[in-house]
């Protein structure tokens, strides 16, 4: 019921959110945001929240019928926070001056061409190409493309049979692009990758979720996820049913994944009668930061092959790595220097065209590696594929072309080198900037961004703030980012809504605004967090 | 347990396939492919199918401990009839004269510029200069694209936060393009649509699945569906755990919809103790190729609002009707015409950019315009479309072109017109030619395709063709369909994947082979299927 209650407090928020967006042209200033809408909403419906549903009451679902699954799924890193953050920024469009900053600074989702990263050159040109191949042959076509661009495009086109990129093709992904891949992870690795082992998806996501829906029959499945670990996993296991079993990430270590936290976990789940299927681990680490040792990656294959667990890799970040004590190797490559083959051991990588130094979030491209399923259950897989038909063709032409850049030689070597050169070094600097920020605030502690996009402070909130929160009905990091968007325009994530060690609080904040933001973001964060702390020390 | 061998037998016919792929490069002749492939198989297995699976025994996902609901699923559309149909291609390829015709003819899926249709030149224009908008201000792009190609263009990039094609968008996706598609839905109908009903995504199949994902709790939750069907929405319940509670069209009244048999089937079902949730129609029909008549339509809405279900409308053919003594009218509109607001029926509109005179299927764009919902369902469906983040931009982008193609004054408004009325007159030509050549048929009748891409040819099979089908443990139309396959390269699809009223027999065909090929598939259908009957009639 206070499940229920809260969803609802939530669902009012946003819906006002939504409806204040379109009619309110000037908005009461430094209250919060969410007093302000549940105010506002007070006085469209004046006797209770319940009346807004009624309104619809000859229509037939309300929130009492709808999957149950649906409603136990959470999502925070669009939540409640986000929404919040659209109203301010309505606010501050049709009110200039309404509040203590001029915009809204998205810290909570690593979108970065969101925040100005501007797209790989040649990949555009590319997708550009192959989006309207008739002009492939026109002599202006070679005033505005590189010429090696070109070429890719003739490629690419002669791989598609009937040149047609406006055609569904296999389910799992046009078999050329698949090669293609198949030969960036061979290089990448120095092991053999089987193009018929490729699923391309419309991002990692769609490749989560078909694994999920693959394993997971009912609440006695269990996946073991890291603490913290990336939504998606908790919301594609609730959505499937099954029972995501936590093992934690190690904070005092720089979130380490110890293999006798694996074993307790599995154990006591084991003990409740839960089915542990699969092991999933985020490497580089998501919303943590980390990456793994090759010692440790071989302890974590040895413990799926011991323990017969499938193991989900969500490599997305591989590309992703800032510090120079650390190299990202893949779990396949791993498994396959270990003397592992394709009937040894069951392995899934996820790969995806949002993250990387190309951040091609919009564009929905990502692609699964299948090792060591066996035919029957690979043909299932390949079923879930069919029902959806197939991922959009832009995507998949980019995921090869991630797996496939420029090479030494070609016209776009250089430039595509000093593109890719730039935004990794930046986004190196900006990760060491914004952690010795966060190191320097009273009470937070923040282990380094080694990969990835983000850091994942550990806050020490003093008792009063933790009250102020309970009193606030809400968890005490939400609290914290909720003051924080409020005085600061900065928007990250509570920990909350990845999970941590109980008692203990954090938020996700990306590294991706422009490096020449950083500063003001760090000073900005810095006098609220003292504030906030001043206010709260009690 | 019968279905598991089938399951398996069909999973050997496809696991070997792609084996032969690879391994075989001269092919047996004139046998049946799948009895090829299974002999094939017996060299490598020689003791028994499931020393196959036995290989993979140190790897814990087996077809028993995986989701049943998975292995419930079907969907024919890409079935082992396509498998084979690859495999048939590559013999050809290796082996050119292999099988008594030159190239494979995919009649299986509405996949238009598989089949050489060409793309609509302005959407492809403003596609390409969105995805690499540097060009956009280069003179030579004025020589390689139309003047409102590139004004569409800016248009687009200006309603795009920072202009970034690359980014993730809002959920429901990019609000100027919302709005766009909302102004062609109130042009379409003549009634409001809001921008905020409309959720974009990668085609028209996840809307599908997120609305069964939200209905759908238990087995005892059903779902009305058209029988026959498109394979998605059985798929997408068997997925989803649901019961799909089929009402039958009525084929002798050119598969007619009767509310008495819509009644009967839900009270038939409620028997049983199914809480029927929603009304599935598919308008035009798919795979039955009838376009729902304006009285009719009214009927349904006033049932679905009598019974309290949610209408779940699949109008992803609305472009394509084909005869003039039919219209498209959406279920939006005639639910607003009746007097029926927001808040009297709740009603989720399916359009997708993949069908149509555009046939963009390789770029998944789609949207559900959802109205009748409460707020906080609503927002359990935003939640929804949240965890997968947003669709495809590039999709997005051809939603709003499709909902907002050139109008009178444009510069490619004469060339984009004239590409449209190509397209689509020739579909109804192909349409009817097809029909007329179906119906000259022994023992086969075909209605009109009246809109949609299909034709559904009901055959009256010999009872000896039948025997044959069960000793070959297969569907009499699959017998029927493998034969043609094998005989022509003709590829349809067995009337048994979109389910039929028992003891008749059909296939689907769609009419998107060539114009100039047409003539060939008639003479080698009309050849073989006079064969077939000879060779059956007893």
């Amino acid at each position: 019921m206070r499940r229920f209650a809260s969803q609802k407090a939530r669902n009012l928020i946003s819906t006002a959110t939504t409806r204040t967006r379109t009619r309110i042209t000037s908005s009461p200033s430094p209250i919060s945001s969410s007093t302000a809408v549940l105010r506002f909403l007070s006085t469209l419906h004046p006797h209770s929240p319940d009346s807004m549903a009624s309104d619809y009451s000859s229509t037939p679902i309300t929130i009492d019928t709808i999957n149950p699954k649906v409603l136990k799924c959470e999502y925070a890193v669009r939540g409640e926070i986000v929404t919040i953050a659209q109203k301010l920024q309505q606010d501050l469009k049709d009110n200039p001056g309404s509040h203590p900053f001029d915009e809204i600074l998205y810290c909570n989702i690593g979108n970065p061409q969101s925040l100005a990263q501007q797209p790989i050159t040649f990949f555009r040109e590319v997708l550009a190409l192959c989006d309207h191949p008739s002009i492939l042959d026109k002599s202006e076509t070679q005033g505005l493309f590189s010429a090696d661009a070109i070429e890719r495009a003739f490629q690419i086109l002669d791989q598609i049979p009937g040149r047609a990129t406006g055609a569904y093709s296999h389910s799992q992904g046009i078999k050329g692009l698949r090669d293609t891949i198949a030969s960036g992870i061979e290089a990448r690795d120095g092991f053999r990758a089987d193009p018929n082992d490729l699923f391309l998806t419309d991002g990692a996501s769609p490749a989560v979720h078909m694994m999920m829906q693959l394993l997971i029959r009912s609440e006695s499945d269990g996946i073991l996820c890291p603490i913290p670990q990336y939504p998606l996993y908790s919301a594609s296991i609730a959505l499937h049913g099954g029972t995501l079993v936590p093992y934690y990430l190690d904070e005092r270590t720089g979130w380490g994944l110890e293999i006798t936290e694996l074993e307790h976990q599995l154990k006591t789940a084991k003990s409740k009668g839960i089915d542990v299927r699969a092991l999933v681990v985020i490497n580089p680490g998501n919303p943590t930061g980390q990456v793994l040792g090759e010692a440790n990656q071989r302890e974590i294959v040895e413990f799926c092959k011991k323990e017969g667990l499938v193991l989900l890799a969500d490599e997305v970040y591989q590309e992703n790595v800032y510090v120079p004590d650390k190299k990202f190797h893949s779990f396949k490559k791993i498994s396959r220097s270990m003397g592992y083959g394709e009937k040894d051991i069951s392995l899934v990588s996820f790969q995806s065209v949002s993250k990387g130094f190309y951040g091609e979030c919009g564009k929905r491209g990502g692609y699964m590696e299948v090792t060591g399923f066996n035919p029957e259950v690979r043909e299932q897989i390949y079923k879930l594929a069919s029902v959806n038909l197939c991922s959009n063709i832009s995507g998949q032409i980019l995921a090869s072309l991630i797996m496939s850049p420029p090479k030494v030689g070609d016209e776009s070597y250089e430039s595509f080198s000093a593109e890719k050169e730039a935004i990794l070094s930046s986004l190196a600097r900006r990760a060491k900037t914004l952690e010795d920020a966060l190191n320097s605030l009273e009470g937070v502690t923040c282990n380094r961004a080694e990969g990835a996009m983000y850091l994942f402070p550990c806050i020490n909130l003093p008792d009063k703030a933790i009250k102020a929160a309970e009193a606030a009905k809400t968890a005490p990091d939400a609290f914290y980012a909720k003051q924080l968007l409020n005085a600061t325009g900065i928007v990250v994530v509570p920990g909350s809504g990845f999970r941590q060690v109980p008692g203990t609080w954090h938020f996700r904040c990306t590294i991706l605004p422009q490096e020449e933001k950083i500063p003001a973001i760090v000073s900005r964060l810095t006098e609220f967090h003292k504030k906030f702390m001043d206010e709260f020390r009690g």
